[in-house]
């Protein structure tokens, strides 16, 4: 036991666009893993630190007058708060970090649909992770204006980014389904190995896929263990 | 009149070591153009929008506990939303920004104090500004015992970031001392233009140096213009 007590844990990153199930499914791993006694902790961003929460507070408010560059930044803020004093410490401790959102969201909504420099907003990332790269995004798609619909599902009530208009949000759906794509990963080592799972279906249906992708990932790690 | 409206303004940054006696300074400058009728902004960082006194509270806050890049990207983004909110607007507008701390002051208390990357606090650095230099630095210098001792003769009550001990000003102070050299001006072009002065002297024997400072750089700024 402390043998594997010492072995550092796995960053596992859900990822994807609004209505995307990640939460959803970022859960079900959670009491998989809580069943099994697979030693994790669950993160998002922002938020995890009372710093993370702060800056969840200003970003998410809608009378906040925040422009690009700084929602960027504040974003990386809450990340390089997050990677040190959570995520990487839980790491080292042996312990799996399920993580809501990271690179993917960044990508997304700072550079498709903000319209940030790549190189800039890449640049950032690297200097807030320190980087740390995850050991696995699990990315969920579904075709676009379906994506859209759930999202409007949504409390009515919208929050700063949400009410970015809806051609905002096209951009960001249409980039995370690019980021499915092989020569899109390829070009993005800096990522680390992203699997992109559909989103279509029950909840248990990708509950399955998501099972199935940890567990070519890491074999073993999902069946029963001796308590 | 018009015509002159419609030039741009300067941007003068007054930077130096704690107890440099660059607010001072800056205040005096201040006087000199509302006697002369120079159109101006002040302004500070962090600070000067709603977000940067957020964030100056966070930074401030003695409880607040914030990692070396998180601390960097927070100043970041109050550094973005003053550049794109405050700095650009009112120098298109043809006002002169004057601005207490900007680059310099990171390059101090960030990469000499804290010990991060010089690439890395650049690049960001370069992000948050959308790539605007100072017109003018002015940087305020002294002895760096001398200014330490000036500084622990402020309030009793220390702030998050002055608490940090004396190997860590003592750093800081001398990467101001350091700015002042021909050598490393020359090697960090992106500061733009920098006047190092002595600190040293009364108020007015170091305000008449900046004064003269001034007037070499733009001739006729500081003549007595008719009302």
């Amino acid at each position: 036991m402390s043998a594997q007590a010492k072995q550092r844990g796995r960053l596992i990153v859900f990822d994807g666009g609004e209505g995307s199930g990640k939460t959803t499914q970022l859960r079900r791993l959670r009491a998989e893993f809580d069943r099994l006694r697979v030693p994790y902790v669950a993160l998002h961003e922002p938020g995890g630190t009372p710093l993370g929460t702060e800056v969840r507070r200003l970003l998410l408010d809608p009378a906040s007058d925040i422009t690009a560059r700084a929602e960027a930044l504040l974003f990386m803020a809450s990340r390089a708060q997050l990677v040190e004093g959570q995520i990487g410490p839980s790491l080292a401790r042996g312990q799996n970090v399920l993580l809501d959102r990271f690179f993917l969201s960044t990508y997304a909504y700072q550079i498709a649909g903000r319209g940030l420099s790549e190189v800039d907003v890449r640049s950032a990332n690297m200097f807030a992770t320190a980087e740390l790269i995850p050991d696995l995004t699990i990315l969920l798609t579904f075709p676009v204006r379906d994506g859209l619909q759930r999202a409007a599902h949504r409390a009515a009530a919208h929050d700063r980014i949400e009410a970015l208009g809806e051609a905002f949000h096209r951009r960001v759906a249409d980039a995370f389904a690019e980021f499915a794509k092989p020569d899109w990963q390829a070009a993005h080592a800096e990522c680390g190995p992203i699997i992109a799972l559909s989103a279509e279906g029950t909840e248990t249906e990708v509950g399955d896929r998501v099972r199935e992708a940890i567990e070519n990932k890491w074999p073993g790690l999902l069946q029963q263990r001796k308590a």
